[in-house]
C-alpha cells in the first residue's frame, strides 16, 4: 500500500486521509489499540501478582486484531453502548478457560477505550509530526533561498509595503515549529493511560491499583496520571485544541498558497505530479489541489474541537452521552490534521516561485507600495506631517493617472529640491525597504534549528 | 442485512450508525448517486438532443456503483482534488467509444458531486422522516396515557410545581413535530439538481442549458433552482441547520429520560431487549443505552452545522476547499441525527414508566411543591403578600424539620382560621393544580393530527 | 443619533454594531422588552378578570425602561440567576400596594425573559429584513447593469471559462432573497410569546391560563404556541439558524467583492465616504473597508448559532445553564447579522465597477480561458476526443510560451482547416460562449419581483 | 466597586461577568491598553534614538482612557475599521505638534491593537489565576475533609460502586490544577508584545526596529516574539484553547454539583448568601445558581474557541476579517472563563456537603453497588464465573423484589457456606470496598502542593 492511501480507504479519502495518519486511526487500528490495553492490562496484573502469568501471555497472544470483525463489534455494541463489552466477550471466547476468567479484570470498558484512544493518538502523532517537521524544513528551504526574493506585502488584500517571499516563508516557519513543539509536548505529557474501574477507586485490584496502575503505563509507555482521568477530560480537551492550531497554521499557509496562485497574481504554483490539478473541463488550469485540500481539512476542525470541549461536562463518574461524543472526532481530528500536514508538506516541498513575477506585481502600481518609504525619506528634511501631505498628493495623482509614483512626487518641487532624481528613486527602491527582514528570517532559522 | 446494522459498518456504529440512515449515506451509496447523477445527466442531454439516446442509455447502464470500487475512486481523487474525475475516466473507459465522449457531457465535477449530495439527502431523509414519525407517535401514546399521571416539575433541577408526565411527553411530542415538519420542508424546497457547468454559466449546453437543467431535476425528481447554486450554499446550509434543530430537541428527551432514569429518581426506565443496558462491571446496572446513545450523537451536531455555516463563504464560482469541507460533515450530520432519530423510537416506544415513583418523590419532601399553591388558595381571604409570608415561613419549616407542609401550614392560626383542615388539604392537593395541562395535552394531540 | 451608531455604543461598535439593529439589542432594549412583557401580561390578566383593571393600567403606565438601571439589576441578578426577579421587585415598589401585588402575577421569570428575547427579535428583524432588501435591490440593480459585462469565472482561485459580472450578482441576489425569505418567514411563525407559569402548566391562572395565554400573544401580536416551549426550544435555534444562514450569504459576497478588489485584480472597488478604508500607514491604499467588516461579522456566528443549538438539551422544566446561554449569543448573533447587513448594503449600494479592467484580467491570459469553447467548437468536426487533444496542446503551448490560445490552434493544421483564423476568433468571442448567462440574470431578477 | 460588580455593568452581568474579570476586558480597559501600547512604544523608541525623549513622554502623558470616549472611537473606527486610527489621531491632537507627529511612529494600527488584547489578557489572567487557585484550595479542602465520606460512585446516571466524596473533589482539583498550571504557562510564554509596522518588516524603524521591538517587549514586560505575528495567530489559538479547556473543567464540577443537589439527590447545596438562589414563584427551593451560572457561562466557550481557531486561516500581511473577528471573542472568552472561575470559587467555597444523604442514598438499593464487590469476594472460593452468576441472580432477585441483597445473597447455598451472615456483611460494607481512593486522594493533594 502506497503511503498516500488509506488503508480503510474511503470516497473522500485522497483529500481527507492524505498521508500516514489515517492508517493509524482507522477501525482497524483503533481495535488493536483496545487490545494492546488489554494485553498490557493483564502483564501489569500478572506483574502485580493478580492474574497468573501464563494466562496473562495467553491473553496478550490472543489479542490479535485480524482475529475480529469491527463492523461486527460495533454492531453489538448497541446493546451495552461500546464496543469494549462485546469486544472482551469474544476475547474469552477465544481463551481456554483458565485465561478467560482474566481478561479485562478490574478493569472497565472506559479504561480500555480511553487507553486506546491514546494508544491510536500517540502512533498517529509520529507521521504528524514528521509531517510537520518535512514542512517546516521545507519552509525553512524556501525562506532561506527567498531571503532576498522581493515580494508585495498586502494587507486586507491590497499591496502595502515591500516584504521578500522569504520572510512570508519564515512566518509560516514559526508558526510550524511552534504548534509542531507544542504537539510534541502534548504527545509527551499529556497521553496518559487510563485505568480507575467500575468508577475509578481501582477497587477490584485490591490494594495493588496503583501497582497495576504504574505498570500498565510502563508497559505501554504512556503517562501515568496522578488520578484517573474518567471524567476530567483535560486531557482530550488539550490534545484536540493542540491539533486545532496546527490546523490553524496550516490553513493560514494554505490560504497564502491559494491567494498567491490566482491566475491574476501567478507569484508561485503548485508543483504538479502526473494529472495533478487537472481540471475536467477546462484543459489549461492548474489547481491549487494542495492548498485546496489543507483549507478543507482545517476547516473542518475549529467545529470538533468545540465537540470535543463541550463534551467535557461530563456527569460523575461516567458521562451521558459526552465520553461517547469524544470517540469519533478525535480520529477526525488526528486523521484531518494528519491530512492537512501530509499535503502541507507535499505543497512546500514542490512549490514553484517565480521571482520575476513578484517583482512584476510589485512594480505594477507604479510604485504606490513604497509611497511610506517615500514619506520617511522626505520626513527627515521637511518633517513628517507635510512629508506626508507630498507623498499623499502624489500618490493621488499617481493611482488616478496611471502614472509611476516617481514621477508623480517629482512634480513637487520641494520634493525635486530635496531628493532629485536619484534620490528619489532611491526612497523608491523596494530592496532598500525591508528593515528587519533579513535579521527577522536569522531569528526564524535560528529557532528553527 | 437487519436494519440496525450500517452496510459498511464500523467499530461505533452501534452508537452512531444506528438505524436505516448509515446505509443511505455510506461510500458505496454516494457512489450509486454520483452515478445516478452521470445518469440522468446523459438522460437530459439526450432529451435535449445534445446526445444520441443510445449513448445516454449506454451510460445508464454502465452507473452501477458495484462496478466501482470507492477507496480507489478516493485516492485516485487526490490528483483532480475530487472523486468525479477518476469515476468520469473509469465510466468512460467501461463504455464503447461512441457513447464514451458523451458522459459527463457540459458537467463539472462540483455538479456531480452537489447532486449526488443532494441525492444521498432525499434518501437518507426517508427513513429518517420515518422514525422522526415513530417517535412523535409513542410520544402521543405517552401523552395520552399518562395525562394524569401526577410527577414532580423540576427547574434547575429543583422540585418545582406539579405537572404530569403526559405534559412533559406533549412538550416533547411539539417538539419532535416541529423538527419533523421542518426536515420535510427542507426535503420537499430545498434539495434541487446542482448543473451550472464549468463557472455556472451552462456554456458548453449552448443554448439548451436550461431544457437540461429542467429535464435533470424532473428525472431525479429533485427540486429546479433559480439559479445553479455552486457557491451560494443557502441549500446545504439550510438541510444543515434543520438537522441541527431536530438533534437539539432528541437530546433534550433523551437527557430528560436519563435523568428520569436516574437510581435516585427512578421514574422511568428502557425497555430492554437481550443484554441491552447491561454493564461489564456492574451486575445489578440497567443503562439507559438508548439515551446516552442519543446525547452522544446529538452533542456533535452543533459543531458540524457551524462546519457547514462557516463553509459558506465561498470564493467567486469555486471555492478553495469551502464547498470540500461541506462533503463528510454533511453526510455525518444525516448519520448521526437519523442514529439519534432511530435510537429516540426506540427509547419511547419501549419506555417503561412508574406512576407509583412518580407520585412518591413528589410526595417525598413532604408537599413542598405545593407551596405555590397554597399561596394561591390563601391569596384570596388574606392577600397576596400576607399569604405570601405564611407559606414561606411554614415551607422553611417543614423543610428544616423534615415535616409536613401541610402541618406547618396549619400551626399558622390564620391558615387554620381560613382553610381548616380539610381546606390545606384540598389545596395541598397535586392534581388540583395542574392548571391548563389537560388543555395543553389536547392541543399537543391535535397538533400532531 | 446617527443611523449607524449604536445607542450604546462600544470600542468596536464601528465594524460590529453598524446600521440600526444593534439599538435594538442593546441592554436598555432588551429591558423595555422585559417590561413590555409585563405590562402585557398585566393587560391580558386583567382582560381575564385575573387582575384589576386599574392595577393592569398602573402596572403598565410604570413599565418605562428609563426608570431602571439595567447595570443595577444586573448586578442584582447574580442572587436569583436572572434579571427578572429583581426587576419585577423593583417595579412593585414603585406602584400602590393594590397594583404592586399584581406584577408579574401567574409567571415566572423565564417567561418574562423569553417573551422580552422574542419582541427584541421582533424590533432588531425589522431593520434587518429592510437592509437585506436594500442590498438584494443593489444586487439586482448591478444584475440587471452587467448583464453583459464579461468578467473571468473562477474556480479554486483560477481563471475558468468568462461568466458576466450580473451573473455573479445575481447568484449574490438569490441567495440574498432566499435567506431573507426564511427570515421574514420565521418573524412572522415562530416568533412565539412564552407563558407557562412555574413549570409550564400556566395553574397560577387556574382554569385562564389558556385565555391570557392568547391574549398575551395577541396585546404583542407574536405567535401564540401550541404548548409552552420553556425547554423545548426550537423557535430560537430556528431563529439563530436563519441568521446563521444569512451570515453566509453576505459572507460569501463580500469575501467575492474582497478578492475582485484585490491591487493585482481591481475589477471592483467599494464606494469611498470621506476617510472611508485609509489607512494610516499607507496613503495610496483604499480598503475594502465594508467587505472587511462583513467577513468578520459573519465569521463569528457559526460558534453563536453551535453555542444555541448546543443548548437545546434542557433538563426538564428549566435548564441548568442552557437557557441561560442563550441570552446574549441570541443578541450578538442579531446584532452581528444586523451589522453584516448594513455593511453590505452600503457595500453593494455604492460598488464601483471597472468592466474595462474586468476585460483585461480575462484576456490576460490570451485566451485560455476559452480553451473550453474551443473543444466545443472543434468537437462537431473532428470528435470530442481528437479537439481535446488539440485544444490542450494547443493551451498547454501558449501557457508555457506566452503566446496567444488563437495563435497555438491555428498552428495545428487540423484546426486551421476546419475553423480557419475567423472560426477561431469566433470560437475564442467570450461573449459568444455565456450559455444561459441571459436567462438565469432573467430568473433571478424574477424571482427577486 | 464591590468586587462582583463589572464596571462598566449589564443586564446580565450577574451571571457572566462575575468576579474580577470583567472590569479588565471592558472597553474602557481595551481603551487603556492601547494607549499603554502607544506609551510603550514612544518610549522604546526614544531609548533607540528615534523619537526625542521629551516627545516620547509627553505621548506618554496624555495616554490616559479618561480623556476619550469609548464610543465615539468606535464610530469613527467605521472609516478604517478599526479604532486604532481615531484613537491615533485624537491622541495627536491632543499634543503639542513637536510630539505630535511622533505618535504611533513606525507602528500600524494592528501592532497596537494586538498587544492591547495581550495587555488585557495579562491583567484579566490575574484574577483569573486567582480565582482557579481559590476554587483549587476548596476542592483541596473538600477533598481532605471527606476523604472518608462514602458516596455512591455513578456511572451514566446509574449508582454503580462505592467512592467518596473526597475522590469525587479531588478529580475536580486535579483539573482545575492542570488547567491553571496551563494558563499559567500561556500567561508567561505566549502573551508577546506584536510590532511589526505595515506589513511586518519594522521597515519604517530603519535598521532599528529590532531594538525598538526588544525594548517595548521589556517596556510591557511582555514576551518577545520571534517575528512578529500579525498574520500567524498561534497565540490568540492557544489563549482561546487554554481557556477553553478551563471552561470544560468548571463546566464539569459545576453539573456535578448541580446534580448532586437534584431534590432527589441532595447530598449537597450550594452556600446561600442572603436571597441566593430563591424562587419568585415557589418559596421552598434552593436552586444552585452559581452551578447554573457556571454551565452557562461554559456552554459559551466551545463555540468562541471554535471561532478563534478558525480565524486561523489569514491573509498575507493581514487578514480581511479574520483578525478583526478575534477582537470580541476574546474579551467574551475572559470574561466567560473569569465569571465561572468566579462563581465556581464562591461555590466550592461554600459547598454544603450531607454526609448522611450520601450514606442514605448509597444503602437506598440495598447493596446492589456491591454487587461487583461481593464478586470479588466469592471469586476466589468459587472461581469467576460462578461467583459472578451467583451475585447476577441474587442482584436480580434484590432489585425485583426491593430486598437487601445481603437476603438474597445469604439465600444461596454456596454463599451461605462460604461467607456465612458475617462475611457476606463484610463483603458489602462499602468502606473496604474503596481501593486505591486514599491514595488517589493523596496523589492530588500533594501534586497540589
Amino acid at each position: 500500500m502506497p503511503p498516500s492511501s488509506p488503508p480503510e480507504g474511503s470516497l473522500f479519502g485522497g483529500v481527507f486521509g492524505r498521508g500516514r495518519v489515517a492508517a493509524e486511526v482507522g477501525d482497524r487500528a483503533f481495535l488493536q489499540a483496545m487490545l494492546d490495553a488489554e494485553a498490557a492490562l493483564a502483564r501489569a496484573s500478572a506483574k502485580a501478582g493478580l492474574v497468573p502469568a501464563e494466562a496473562a501471555e495467553a491473553i496478550a497472544a490472543a489479542c490479535q486484531a485480524g482475529r475480529f470483525d469491527p463492523a461486527e463489534l460495533g454492531e453489538l455494541a448497541a446493546a451495552a453502548g461500546n464496543p469494549v463489552v462485546p469486544l472482551v466477550r469474544q476475547l474469552a471466547e477465544r481463551l481456554p478457560p483458565e485465561a478467560a476468567g482474566h481478561v479485562h479484570q478490574g478493569a472497565t470498558s472506559q479504561d480500555v477505550l480511553d487507553t486506546a484512544a491514546v494508544l491510536v493518538a500517540r502512533r498517529a502523532l509520529a507521521p504528524l509530526l514528521d509531517d510537520l517537521g518535512g514542512a517546516a524544513d521545507a519552509c525553512a528551504g524556501l525562506a532561506a533561498a527567498h531571503r532576498d526574493t522581493l515580494m508585495a506585502g498586502r494587507t486586507l488584500l491590497q499591496q502595502a509595503v515591500p516584504v521578500t517571499f522569504g520572510l512570508r516563508a519564515a512566518g509560516w516557519l514559526v508558526g510550524l515549529d511552534e504548534t509542531r513543539r507544542r504537539l510534541a509536548q502534548v504527545d509527551r505529557d499529556e497521553l496518559a493511560v487510563q485505568l480507575g474501574g467500575a468508577a475509578g477507586t481501582l477497587a477490584a485490584f485490591g490494594d495493588r491499583g496503583l501497582v497495576v496502575l504504574g505498570d500498565l503505563a510502563a508497559e505501554l509507555d504512556l503517562a501515568e496520571p496522578t488520578v484517573p482521568w474518567h471524567a476530567v477530560r483535560v486531557r482530550p480537551a488539550t490534545l484536540a485544541s493542540a491539533l486545532g492550531t496546527c490546523a490553524g497554521v496550516l490553513a493560514k499557509l494554505a490560504r497564502d498558497v491559494a491567494l498567491l496562485a490566482q491566475t491574476e497574481v501567478a507569484e508561485v504554483r503548485e508543483g504538479g505530479g502526473p494529472g495533478r490539478g487537472g481540471s475536467s473541463a477546462m484543459p489549461h488550469k492548474r489547481n491549487p489541489v494542495a492548498a485546496v485540500a489543507v483549507a478543507a481539512c482545517a476547516a473542518r476542525v475549529p467545529g470538533l474541537v468545540a465537540t470535543v470541549l463541550g463534551a467535557m461536562a461530563q456527569e460523575h463518574e461516567r458521562a451521558v452521552g459526552g465520553w461517547h461524543a469524544e470517540w469519533e472526532p478525535q480520529r477526525d481530528l488526528l486523521r484531518l490534521v494528519g491530512s492537512a500536514a501530509a499535503w502541507s508538506r507535499e505543497l512546500l516541498e514542490g512549490l514553484e516561485v517565480d521571482p520575476a513575477r513578484m517583482r512584476a506585481n510589485l512594480d505594477a502600481t507604479g510604485g504606490l507600495p513604497m509611497a511610506e518609504a517615500a514619506v520617511a525619506a522626505l520626513a527627515g528634511p521637511l518633517g513628517g506631517r507635510r512629508a506626508r501631505e507630498l507623498v499623499d498628493g502624489a500618490a493621488r495623482r499617481a493611482a488616478a493617472g496611471g502614472r509611476p509614483l516617481r514621477d508623480t512626487l517629482l512634480e513637487a518641487p520641494e520634493v525635486a529640491d530635496q531628493l532629485g532624481p536619484a534620490g528619489v528613486e532611491a526612497a523608491l527602491d523596494p530592496a532598500r525597504y525591508l528593515g528587519s527582514a533579513q535579521a527577522l528570517i536569522d531569528r526564524a532559522l535560528a529557532a528553527h534549528g
